[in-house]
């Protein structure tokens, strides 16, 4: 029942991404239907939509647009980053940047960028402040990782900044406007923000240890990508040096696979899902006051589908 | 008198240009603030100002945060420009790409558009809707710039359509914006707005000439850089083909030198400096039905000034 109006919510999201991405610039219309096509799990949108529902919001049309935005946000920021770690696929798809190359790819991931500030326009303010400060951190986070990586000191506290802006922040926007478009009260919206947070939290630290345990036909992209870079939950959990030794030590192998095969039997990877299921717990916690719904039990079942994901 | 006023309120764009940009992330920080210090003519804050008192506004402060928003769009892409140019000077000042490297100086361009929207957040929807339609074209123009450079096809309407998207539509956002703040009447604003316009287009011909004219110390940036990439308006006054030719035939100098010396015996620089003599006028017919007063007759001077800038 909840998912039939998730999934018409959802339909509408897609329309969306699809009909605002309208350029007579032909190479920008083609990139930007590219990422969007290429698909992704639209779990930021679907979190607007939940979140809304739970708070009592009966027009799922109102959160749409603003889900939209949320998600252009990411998409955007993925054709930048496709751009600075030199990725060739994506979603199982060729990169933007691959694709159309380093000018156009920025250019593209610009232009996508304008289009979600179309869409928050007809907002009205505390929802555009929101938004600005979710992508600020966004921006942030993905700054602090490179910094990191670059320098090479990826420790505990840093990992925790890099996901709590990269991803957490734009999860606990979706929630947090979601709510308030149902106009759900202060302690209902925090409810509903904390639990995304803590799920943005949650996906993070699973999808950086799928990137040393998991399979690349399944995910669609390939592994070990963070780990070339020195960062990443990994990198965290070995105080950043781990990769660097190893590196040193076993330079006659393929350096990637003899640091994956490492960190696999190191016991890393182990501690790392503990505080992933950490943070689903704090999800789960923070449920706790919001009335039972459909919408509810759906987001209680996207916690265990988010720690028990393959891909 | 006016100028006193204009003074102030470029003073207060000023001030919330470097306040706004206020990142624990220090790169973000520093890259940040070294594009925003090292200057610029800040035009299209000045042109907010204008229209807002030529409209009849009395409190200054209500076009800063909006003034400032426009610059800062304008900031933002010169940063992602230079990557993509591969420019090493801007404004007398090293870039942040070369400087930071690319990684940080597409993430610093990406956290100045972030700031664009935190400082807009507070303005009605409208206002919201101007700025990203402006944004969004400036992306285009850029990237029609991109393509036609690479295709080598820059004809004169691509050029204009370029120099439109890419320029004259953020000079149009500013004065539109700036009107609307001060209750002008719509006749009003579209007489402040085609201003606004045609002193953008003029501005950019002017821009592409002193590309082949300018002197490089008076303008602090090299020059040659559009002929070296196939564009700018004198690929467009010989269809995007003398430079290709001349190339070829003087490859045993330095082509680009050569290819300037021969723009510049061409005549393309009088027919050029005669379009924007064009748009000037046109600019200038736009203020007929505009009040009189002293912020109009600095908007007029101001067409003079952008006709006749060394730098």
């Amino acid at each position: 029942m909840v998912t039939n109006i998730v999934q018409e919510g959802l339909d509408a999201v897609e329309k969306q991404l699809r009909d605002i991405v309208n350029s007579d610039v032909d190479v920008l219309q083609e990139a930007g239907l590219h990422i969007i096509k290429s698909g992704g799990k639209r779990l930021r949108p679907q979190l607007g939509i939940l979140a809304y529902l739970a708070a009592g919001g009966q027009d799922v049309e109102r959160v749409v647009p603003m889900s939209a935005a949320i998600e252009m946000v990411h998409t955007a920021t993925l054709v930048h980053d496709d751009i600075n770690d030199h990725s060739l696929t994506r979603r199982g798809q060729i990169t933007v940047h691959a694709r159309w190359g380093r000018t156009f790819a920025l250019l593209a991931g610009d232009y996508l960028f304008t289009k979600v500030y179309e869409m928050m326009a007809p907002y009205p303010s505390e929802y555009n402040v929101i938004m600005a400060d979710a992508t600020t951190k966004l921006v942030e986070g993905e700054t602090l990782q490179a910094a990191a990586a670059k320098a090479g000191n990826m420790d505990r506290e840093t990992y925790k900044s890099i996901i709590s802006r990269k991803t957490a922040s734009l999860f606990e926007a979706a929630a947090r406007m979601g709510a308030m478009l149902a106009d759900a009260d202060e302690d209902l919206v925090e409810s509903l923000a904390t639990y995304a947070y803590n799920l943005g939290l949650t996906f993070q630290i699973i999808d950086d240890i799928l990137d040393i345990i998991g399979d690349p036909e399944t995910l669609g992209k390939p592994v070990g990508t963070d780990i070339a870079q020195n960062r990443g939950v990994m990198a965290a959990q070995n105080g950043g040096t781990a990769v660097k030794e190893t590196a040193v030590a076993e330079i006659e192998d393929d350096p990637i696979a003899v640091m994956m095969a490492n960190l696999r039997e190191s016991g890393a990877v182990d501690v790392a899902r503990m505080q992933a299921e950490e943070t689903a717990k704090r999800a789960r916690a923070a449920l706790v006051n919001v009335p039972s719904s459909p919408a509810k039990t759906e987001m209680e079942a996207l916690i265990t589908a988010v720690l028990q994901r393959q891909n």
